[in-house]
């Protein structure tokens, strides 16, 4: 990633938030300007203290984090307790971290960050999409101040996970993902088709529980009742999906997509079988998506399905390093 | 297909119903009781014509065909001239047919046909669902009364054809579709997963066009345009999808599904971007699709590519057989 670039994580924290954080975390290259926080995996105040905890593990407890939207435009929202544990993290149970949140608001943060660094900020969103809803209200010019945003949301040749049609993070705020998706700014979206197929496995879990580094035993520990879940309800093994870091990992430009053309995409807003569905353009798929000047999405629909390894030993590298320095 | 078995074609007729209709009547095992016409690809009336037109040339005048709903569920429509031609048989402007339709209205018939014969119908649907839906107003017991029910329609995990979500069977009546999928019925949907990957070739139309009976002229002369709109629409070459014969060939169990699931299929009737898209739980994917009790509709996801052939053969084979006979 260029120096210059200030990375604003926007997320749920959530246990794969976490392992996107702690994956950026691992490379000093990686600027990480703030992280503002919004309901989703759980509340907004949960998962700045979550946050605060990954950031205190990682040894970056500088980095400040501001809370967001505790529920999406409509006024209501939807945790997810049973994915992510009571607690966000897996049911670890962290004691309360040694710094708190700021004061100001996440939507002011993003807009303030961004007029202060025009054409620097790169905000990469892995929650629901209000807060940057609320930007782009509170600043209208927001989409020419931002250098690019990356996503991670929809499902688009794949199924949802919370809605047969609808990934969580769009359905949890299908209103703010229109406007987000609608902007006009470029955005890379990283979609179920890309996440369901990059997976962790009991085996790399393991491997980092025996590395035995307080962020690789964190990481395997909070990954246990994750896998708990995804063996149950999506893949029918111990293994789950890299969503969030994988959408990291393809921000900063470690992750090249093989497939991730640049169509129209809408989403579905309406209270039928489909709210929430991420509506992509596809239909150039048999003559390699023409260009589409109009279009500003950049979506993700496959990568070379190694990120499970990647993720695993960039943890344990990075690791390695701060050990030796 | 078991003898007793009536199959009952709804269909727009269009270049790929007449394809349908063809396959099926190049096999002396299948009785067609009826067909019946609907809106879609041309006007139901001009459907019907096109219909007595391949029936005639199949030396079939004797089957019934009756005229049906001339708009969906919302009194409007949209025909698609630029794919089927103005006269929905790839501008070929053949001769008006010997026989007339009759003055029964299908949706009628269907009701009258399945009461006369009950447990023995085979509803065949590769149009717009209207007349369907209109059957199941008339007659609330049908679902007891039909044997199975066949319809092309619907993209899954594939773009749609006539938005980015939705196919255009169902987009041309996406309150009909919702009625006729969710009546209980036992139902085979063969959706663009499939059918988009069962090509016919310019290689395999000329083919067509050399034998040179009058059934394979015709059906090389009504595909010709059909590949010009596939190959600058779809496919950047000269080939287009089977989707209605696949159905034909599905229905009466020609063509084995590798890959359906029976799984529970909704369809989105409000007016956003996902208006007609099928919205099929297909979450269960990595765990081989566990039973669903509820679900009555089975998704043809895969088929194995080898369609356009067989069509190609089932047309010149059957011509064959007529000439010895």
């Amino acid at each position: 990633m260029a120096s210059e670039e200030i990375l604003i994580v926007d997320c749920d924290t959530g246990i794969d938030d976490a392992l996107a954080l702690l994956y950026l975390l691992a490379d000093p290259s990686v600027r990480i300007g703030a992280v503002t926080t919004v309901f989703g995996n759980t509340d907004p105040e949960t998962a700045a203290l979550n946050t605060l905890r990954v950031l205190e593990l990682a040894g970056r407890p500088d980095i400040p984090v501001a809370i967001g939207a505790p529920h999406n435009l409509r006024g209501n929202r939807h945790l997810a307790p049973d994915v992510h544990g009571e607690d966000g993290l897996g049911n670890t149970h962290l004691p309360v971290p040694a710094v708190a949140p700021i004061g100001e608001p996440a939507a002011e943060l993003i807009v303030r960050t961004a007029r202060e660094n025009p054409g620097a900020v790169h905000l990469l969103a892995v929650g629901p999409l209000t807060n940057l809803a609320a930007a782009l209200e509170l600043e209208p010019e927001l989409p020419r101040l931002v250098k690019h945003v990356t996503i991670m949301g929809g499902a688009m040749m794949h199924p949802g996970n919370v809605t047969p049609a609808a990934e969580a993070n769009i359905s949890n705020d299908p209103e703010a993902a229109r406007i987000v998706l609608r902007a006009g700014w470029p955005v890379t979206l990283v979609p179920l088709d890309a996440t369901m197929t990059e997976a962790i496995t009991e085996e790399q879990r393991q491997r980092l529980a025996d590395f035995g580094s307080p962020v690789t035993t964190f990481t395997a520990a909070i990954l246990d009742l994750y896998l708990d879940f995804y063996a149950k309800n999506a893949f029918g093994e111990r293994k789950a999906a890299c969503h969030d870091p994988l959408a990291a990992a393809i921000a900063v430009g470690d992750v090249e997509p093989l497939l991730a053309p640049i169509v129209p995409v809408d989403v579905e807003t309406g209270d039928g079988p489909a709210r929430g569905t991420t509506v992509a353009d596809l239909r150039g798929q048999y003559r390699g998506f023409p260009a589409d000047a109009s279009a500003t999405v950049r979506v993700v629909l496959k990568t070379d399905r190694t990120f499970g390894e990647r993720l695993v030993e960039r943890l344990c590298g990075a690791e390695e390093t701060r050990g030796a320095a």
